[in-house]
């Protein structure tokens, strides 16, 4: 059976690539930063990462990316002289567990030498409370009486991608606390770690050698006796704490953390913890494998969730490394923010605000990536400051060696409506505009400038198209009319008029004050225009098939298998220029299917079940944004078996990690917050059925066979319910803090829900039957 | 000193490559078919070609090409049983020489077998009176007394690029004449070949055997006496003569120029050929290696102009093989036709009805290649029915062994408006309108067409703009607003607007009649507006350089060198997809410097220097349409010696034979006719000042400084005149038959001239004198 709450596992990394990928899988976060699943004695050769959200750094032309700071969690053990590793054969046994409850991660290894065994064990967490935070119990005990040395502090030989970020590392030790204080590459800004231990093992020596700053304990062990060493390490960077130096910062939250305790801290955490499954677990019955994947996705996703306050965003590859440059992309908004905002919409602020923040270099970034081009035109790869981390070649090309360029940059351009979409779904879901009024609403206009300047008039044909585009399929660069762009940069449009008919209507002064700023009033009619006008891809009148792009469907059909015989070299990347699947209708991702997910109110089920038909077979699913997509619209034309298979791909990829970690010549492993963000999706929208419509709350659930119940929490307009579905019925429980009543349509039913109300309703095969609240 | 009329050399051919050079050097031509120049015993290991102008067949999915006719033209002599060939060790001495005045090419090879030596001399052409003929007096004679064998008639090994094209070859002998009939493999259209020889060397034997279809004549040779044996060879296809078999026209050929004799066929042939160089020579006094090149080029056009009713143009291989399919591109109206407009308006006007009786195929391409295309969109490269022949596959790439996609077909859409300014060319110097009236308007209204439903409307900019082409330089694919491609659409509008008021004014009825079968009078206005507001992009207000296309000058700069040493494989491809030119400012060939040279009466000096100056270190001549616009436009901004070195390049293209033969992996060996045509123009547009106004001609002499005189003829408006230019003057002489006064503007002095009344014009340093007509 499978446990539902953690992941463990008993063997050993061997390998480099199980190095790798243990990294991930077992890694931990708190928002502020991530450090990877490796063990206390691990050095960068193993990968070792404790990656810093929102503080990049480049080194020369190499790829800017976030920064790793020196590993504070760093300990080595040696038993009667022999240094023990994981990696040696000296272990007789290992077992690693991630606890998802509270984002704890535990190792406990025992190791024989020379007739006696010790063991070893650590217990680490980041803590959700103090994000510059992380603690560390660690363990020993040895079956005799042994010579144990604990050498343990800040490792600062750091594993890095394209650095090394950090110089001037410069340790020191003083009163007991260790500190490693450096300065970034590029603009020079410093980044402290410190350290300190409580533990009652008596006293220690410095040992500051190769790069690492550490005390060593030596002592005399007695058989079976358990030896305890407590570690807290901070990690502040010069944005941290503008008035303090990064490395007092650091020293002083040791230091008060010591004071209170490692278990204090823990429970600080745990109480914390507890208070987020609370809102956003989401509880299957009758499928342990589903329910331990879905819910290690739910875990990802809430341990990169931003620090309140930081307006960060979460990264494509969350906090597991600096692959992809640690660069936020339409992941985010598209895949990661439902899930946050219908649980936990303030995460959703902070990604939000991101966008906010980083709207100058989204303005920056029209201006010269032109011509012409007016507004904001979104990054790519944004990192700190909104502009495009994209380079103009950014795939390696094994075969020759040399860079390729790819347009994801300069023709992606439905970013800034990804953007734009989010922003006004934050105000229709939660139905609070705050979020407009305090640079929403800026950004939204300034996107739609965007497009009306990027978009062209077919006079011949009496519409605007959007052309020279790269839509989510990237294997088919610079298109013209892409069926997701053009569906996007229309609703961008759109959004535009109601953002202003809502200030005008709400606050008249404040969008004066707007279009006053931008002197964008004169525009608005042309926005009209265009939101009337653009062209959208229309299903086929017989077929209902909708082309993804002009020219799609004169492709030539080719699978996977017959392109990678083709191949001349195993990891050649199939777009871009002359890429094999280029000329042909196979797809990297879901397009069209994207679309009519995106926009699942406005299609028939016919159109929908047409294109999903039509595309599936063609979608090699090379991006992990894919498999949510199929599996979402599955649910939704009776396909639900694929759906299921799709549910199960999207929830367990970094589980499993069974991904491809090289596209091209280019490393890519990592976690995919993306596709937990769809397993979550696919869950409560798919087999759910939740559909959020204009005035009520849609509930049409389509449970897989093996689902004896789905339970989970809705957040909707400030209120909230418990929703549980089983094959028979559906329970609605609002909040006993619930102020308003909402109106739903659960499996065909209208009915009300208020405080204190609980609605249940019958459906299955039987016609269904009301209880509780009356009906509409 | 250079030979003023001819071109020889003592040298046999060799290696494989100067086999193949030497083929092209020394063919001749008569518009209906082209023979390499190979020698009498070559076979298809040598690159023999007897290639037909308009024929055309396709194998399998292999490119379609021009066929190549069985070889009527071949023979083998042996001495005392020993088979000659110049490629053996036992030639003691070759000359092989190429006639310019009657386009004929000659051989002299002494062979020493056994210590006779035995000289075999071949004189052959390719009749310009009589089309479907070829006449080769070949005579033998030995020092000593000897046993001679000539097997001589018709060779069916043929050379293919993508064959075999004909099958069904059928070899047949019956009084005397020898035939070979075949069909062709896609249409099945009939080929034959027939041949007689005239001689007095007695009886022969049939000698039909490993693809040959030969007679043999054995003798006994006298010391010192001369055989002589006459051939005739006739190639006919099905189209030459619908209603007689192919076989039938070329065996009655044969025998009735064998009836005729081969002098009098000669007589004829060189009494049309002396007419040509009377209307066509360009000579130039003081600089033999220019004018024996310049000759060449001029040869090369004249022999392979199309034969008068046929509506055939020139390819861009000519007729010198089955190279670029034997397809006409854009060469032919912007490099190739200013020669004929000119000089020999009737070769023009076939050429320009090549366009008007391939309409259909422009048609049904813009129909397929869409979307939304209407009008004509003409084949990049157009073969027998104006279906495009360019694949969208269309070079080998050497590095990985594949077909890149290459947007020569569906995105150099400059081509539909280089045809309609062709024709509208042809009416403003002849200034006959019949063309137009017989096609042509209907041509250039459908161009008009095709580019509007090309373009779209920047409401943003208030512009119409031209997105997603090609331009001359191939190595940018995909850009927007190309200059050179802008400029010919709006002047295409420009000129769809002329033609209707032209009609309107003198030939309303046909005009009305033109518009309602074009359904298209509703379209006119969007024209003429699209002339109005078409965006071409405009010299820098600062640097006077106009950007090639969008984002052209934000490209990094690189030399060819760099590019070079970065190239994995030596052939690889520069442009396409990834080439390595793609994201540098590397050009192929002029593009902005073309559209100054093709609008030059627009654009002022300082463009045109600035811009020559600013494009010329940035291309590579990758082409051999380049050199002639560098020296063109070198020509007027006092860049006079640059001009003469461009010049020569361009002139000596095909005489030096020094060009690349691949481009990747595709062979592209053969004459430059283009090139020819860039010759005459730098000598008559660029060095003589040619330039023909709205209603006189401009001379305005620059000629390089070692030339003493320039002269050439000039055919304006059906009238003739002759043209000698010197240092310091400038005669203009009437032809007789003149039948209008014109104007001239000379040096700077407005001038008339009508029959009788030559004019000559001081010029130079000192202030111009004037002398004959009076001034204006």
């Amino acid at each position: 059976m499978k446990q539902l709450w953690e992941i463990s596992t008993t063997e050993c990394a061997g390998s480099k690539e199980s190095i790798m990928l243990r990294g991930n899988v077992y890694q931990i976060a708190n928002g502020a930063m991530g450090y990877r699943g490796t063990l206390d004695e691990f050095g960068p050769a193993e990968a070792v990462g404790i990656t810093l959200a929102g503080i990049f750094d480049q080194v020369g032309e190499a790829w800017r990316e976030p920064v790793n700071a020196p590993n504070g969690g760093y300990t080595r053990v040696s038993l009667d002289g022999t240094p023990l590793s994981a990696l040696d054969d000296t272990v007789v046994a290992h077992r690693q567990v991630l606890h998802f409850r509270d984002a704890r991660f535990e190792r406990e290894t025992v190791f024989a030498v020379g007739g006696k065994k010790l063991t070893l064990r650590s217990s680490r967490f980041l803590s959700v409370v103090e994000p510059n935070l992380g603690v560390i119990r660690l363990s020993v005990s040895c079956d005799q009486d042994a010579d144990i040395a604990i050498a343990t502090g800040i490792d600062y030989n750091i594993w890095d991608l394209n650095g090394p970020h950090l110089r001037e590392l410069t340790p020191s030790q003083s009163d007991d606390l260790l500190c490693v204080d450096a300065r970034t590459h590029e603009a020079r800004k410093r980044v402290a770690v410190a350290e300190a231990v409580a533990t009652e093992l008596g006293g220690s020596q410095p040992l500051v050698a190769e790069n690492r700053n550490l005390r060593r304990f030596a002592f005399r062990a007695r058989a079976g006796e358990i030896y305890v060493l407590d570690k807290f390490f901070a990690v502040f960077a010069e944005q941290d704490s503008p008035a303090t130096p990064p490395a007092r910062g650091a020293l002083e939250l040791v230091k008060r953390a010591r004071q209170l305790g490692r278990d204090a801290c823990l429970a600080q955490h745990a109480a914390e913890w507890q208070s987020r499954w609370a809102r956003c677990d989401v509880v299957i019955a009758g499928d342990d494998e589903a329910q331990q994947a879905l819910r290690y996705s739910l875990l990802q996703l809430l341990m990169v969730a931003p620090v309140q306050g930081s307006a960060n965003s979460i990264p494509a590859r969350a906090l597991s490394g600096q692959v992809y440059k640690g660069a936020v992309f339409w992941d985010t908004e598209m895949f990661m923010l439902p899930f946050f905002l219908h649980t936990y919409p303030e995460k959703a602020v902070e990604l939000l605000r991101y966008r906010i923040r980083t709207l100058d270099g989204a303005r920056r970034k029209a201006q010269t990536e032109g011509p012409g081009y007016r507004g904001a035109f979104y990054a790519w790869e944004s990192q700190d400051t909104g502009d495009d981390a994209c380079t103009y070649f950014n795939i390696g090309d094994p075969i020759t060696g040399r860079e390729l360029r790819t347009h994801f940059r300069d023709k992606q351009v439905h970013i800034s409506g990804d953007v734009a979409l989010a922003l006004w779904e934050y105000f229709r879901i939660t139905g609070d505009d705050r979020m407009l009024r305090e640079g929403g609403a800026e950004v939204i206009l300034e996107c739609a400038r965007f497009y009306y300047s990027y978009a062209h008039f077919k006079k011949d044909r009496g519409r605007y198209e959007i052309l020279d585009v790269i839509g989510p399929d990237e294997y088919h660069e610079r298109v013209n009319n892409n069926a997701f762009t053009n569906a996007v940069v229309r609703e961008t449009f759109a959004i535009a008029g109601a953002v202003v008919a809502h200030l005008e209507r709400t606050h008249p002064a404040e969008l004066k004050t707007l279009l006053a700023k931008l002197d964008i009033a004169g525009e608005l009619p042309a926005f009209a225009d265009a939101a009337a006008r653009l062209y959208v891809p229309a299903p086929h009148p017989k077929t209902r098939v909708i082309e993804q792009f002009e020219g799609y469907l004169k492709l030539r059909d080719a699978s996977v298998e017959e392109l990678k015989a083709k191949m001349v070299h195993p990891n050649e990347y199939l777009g871009a220029g002359q890429g094999l699947a280029v000329p042909t209708k196979l797809i990297k991702q879901a397009d069209v299917v994207m679309m009519l997910n995106l926009f699942r109110a406005r299609y028939p089920t016919e159109v929908k079940q047409a294109n999903w038909r039509y595309y599936e077979p063609r979608t090699e699913h090379g991006s992990s944004l894919s498999a949510c997509a199929y599996a979402m619209v599955a649910t939704e034309i009776g396909e639900g078996e694929r759906a299921y298979d799709y549910f199960l791909k999207t929830a367990t990829i970094d589980l499993e990690a069974k991904y491809k970690v090289y596209v091209g010549t280019t490393f890519i492993g990592g976690s995919h917050p993306a596709a937990n963000g769809g397993a979550w999706m696919t869950a409560v929208f798919g087999f759910g059925g939740v559909l959020i419509e204009e005035n009520r709350i849609l509930i049409q659930p389509r449970l897989p066979r093996k689902w004896r119940s789905l339970e989970f929490g809705l957040e909707h307009r400030g209120d909230r319910f418990q929703i549980r579905i089983t094959a028979d019925r559906v329970s609605v429980e609002p909040a006993l803090t619930n102020r308003h009543e909402h109106a739903f349509m659960v499996a065909g039913e209208p009915v009300t829900c208020a405080r204190g109300n609980p609605v249940t309703v019958e459906h299955g095969r039987s016609k269904p039957a009301l209880s509780g609240s009356r009906a509409i």
